[in-house]
């Protein structure tokens, strides 16, 4: 690795990017939002998967990560991150062991979703959550009645309830920030329910966690979850720019820079970035830089992209770009390179880059 | 590492899974093939990025390999492979110095597609193919002047003139095999009629290199590639799967291993595989084997996937599905899971994994 700084333009690319002054002041802003609503911070890592990214969020106050995979929260665990809740459900035996060596070591907590899988933890000394669907169908209890007789199953298996996980996944995404306020709305409303029924059956709920980068001002609003599990603030991507937000708003701190390897065609430049540069399951990246006028990306197959503008750069011309979706974009590559301006000032690995298992 | 071989269901999931005999026979047949026709075979490793399947072609009778990306082969030269051509453009000053420095140690081969590129490879001792565009816009000379010229500035620069890449990417994917036919024979009269120009001002054309797994019997019947550049072949997924051939089919040798981990919800349970475990720039994955009677798969987010299915499994079941596109899925995991049936025969690394710069 060549020493540090050096110039931006002599990165090989596709390159993935963070401009570090943009995640500091985003990490500051959420932070902020979240103490001003006595709120607790817990930012999930699916996002960023990066020891270093989680140091500085929990240095500005987070209590600590989410991890969406048990190999994730073992990857960043192994670089000293020491707090994380494990927000999908661990079911097999080959997991479980690996759920017990894990939970030996660090503050872990992870979610149930069904008594058979509180069962099968029973041994461990353990904080496990709730999880409660908001009726997405994606994981969750589906029903008042389902919550109440797993957190039974948790205190009869001898673990401990840390409290209620309720993300709203599919909402994150309406565009209208009213429209999204009142759906959320509507199923905090279930949440409560939910809570009312735990408390009417005795059983203490500590934490209401969940809520996400379109929804933590609302959540904050309406004063259920008493934490954010926000994770795309941190870089925000083209889907997340397609949506209004009330208020508070996050910088783009994630890009990708690509380089023109063909010029032969009217209109159009191919770059070197394709279906392996940027995850494509949330539409085209946006050019930021590099062209001039209106331009648009097309994906060219796996290795390569078309940018239609009305100036173009020439063969070896640079262009940045911003993808489409952060998270399966990130897990693409296996290093950030970090950049101030246009001078590259560190490099951090992404620790837990392809830890989905 | 645990010791092999073990039961296939013991493995921590999403897993990437290769059927080690159909792999084999996969070789076996394009080697068969090309063989018999008479043409050259290098398949193309941006498929697999496996040092230990480009040796089992190699072995099988290729002459050797194309990588996509200088990085690429950059990894797989360091696992030993010997003979690469690189089927991209290589345009930068960072990137021109690692290629004079792969040059020194491999057997290799580059595309240019304009005067300009030539000229910068000046002074190397290196073999260039001139990469002519079938009418896609992606990369390669536009016209048939345009590849005599570049002929030129090859000599002109001291260079060695390999020969033509003709890659019809778009085409590979038409359903219908008599409509891919007639397409590709149209094409390939247009390349006749760059060779002729070519051969006519004098230059020696020794190899014609291109095609892929939709086009391989079409260009052998046609009788102008000299040498095959398939890649997809040794896998398949349900994108070729979708095709028609006209003879000689290869076997789906490529699979991910998934586990239920959510059955709250009536008619479909939730797997661990998602957007993190499957590119989803061609559609859904197929289910293969867990379930019974019809059946279908929806990405649920990065994390999780909804198997939909007149029977299910339970939680902690599993399930094994087929990737909608085998090149960008393998980009995504960090080995194979070599399995002989139910068991757990080999692990190999997907060795140029993120090597896309």
């Amino acid at each position: 690795m060549r020493d540090l700084p050096f110039p931006r333009h002599e990165l090989p690319t596709p390159a993935l990017i963070v401009d570090r002054l943009a995640l500091e002041r985003n990490i500051v802003a959420m932070a902020g939002f979240a103490a001003a609503r006595g709120v607790a911070l817990r930012p999930h890592a699916k996002t960023h998967k990066s020891a270093e990214i989680a140091r500085r969020q929990i240095a500005a106050g987070a209590e600590g990560i989410c991890c969406a995979k048990l190999s994730e929260a073992e990857a960043l665990a192994d670089e000293g991150i020491a707090n994380i809740h494990l927000t999908s459900p661990v079911v097999t035996d080959e997991a479980l062991a690996r759920l017990a060596a894990l939970n030996a070591r660090i503050a872990l907590s992870v979610v149930a979703d069904h008594p058979d899988n509180a069962a099968r933890l029973a041994g461990l000394p353990l904080t496990v959550f709730i999880d409660v669907d908001p009726g997405n169908r994606r994981t969750g209890v589906a029903s008042v009645e389902a919550a109440v007789a797993l957190a039974g199953a948790i205190g009869d298996a001898g673990l401990k309830l840390g409290g209620v996980q309720f993300y709203c996944g599919s909402q994150q995404h309406i565009a209208s920030f009213a429209e999204r306020r009142e759906v959320i709305a509507g199923k905090t409303a279930y949440l409560r329910a939910v809570l009312a029924a735990l408390a009417e059956a005795g059983h203490a709920v500590p934490v209401v966690t969940g809520g996400g980068t379109g929804s933590f001002a609302i959540d904050a609003e309406l004063g259920v979850l008493t934490e954010l599990q926000v994770g795309s603030y941190i870089f925000m991507d083209r889907e997340y720019g397609d949506c209004e937000f009330g208020g508070l708003r996050f910088e783009s701190a994630l890009s990708v820079d690509a380089t023109v390897v063909s010029a032969n065609a009217e209109g159009l430049v191919t770059i070197d970035a394709g279906l392996k540069a940027f995850a494509a399951d949330a539409g085209v990246p946006v050019v930021l830089a590099g062209v001039a006028g209106e331009s648009r990306y097309a994906f060219m197959g796996d290795e390569h992209g078309a940018i239609f503008a009305d100036a173009l750069p020439g063969i070896a011309g640079r262009v940045t770009l911003m993808p489409p979706h952060c998270d399966p974009t990130v897990n693409l590559y296996d290093r950030y390179w970090v950049v101030e301006g246009d001078r590259v000032v560190d490099v951090w690995p992404v620790t837990a880059r392809g830890c989905c298992y």
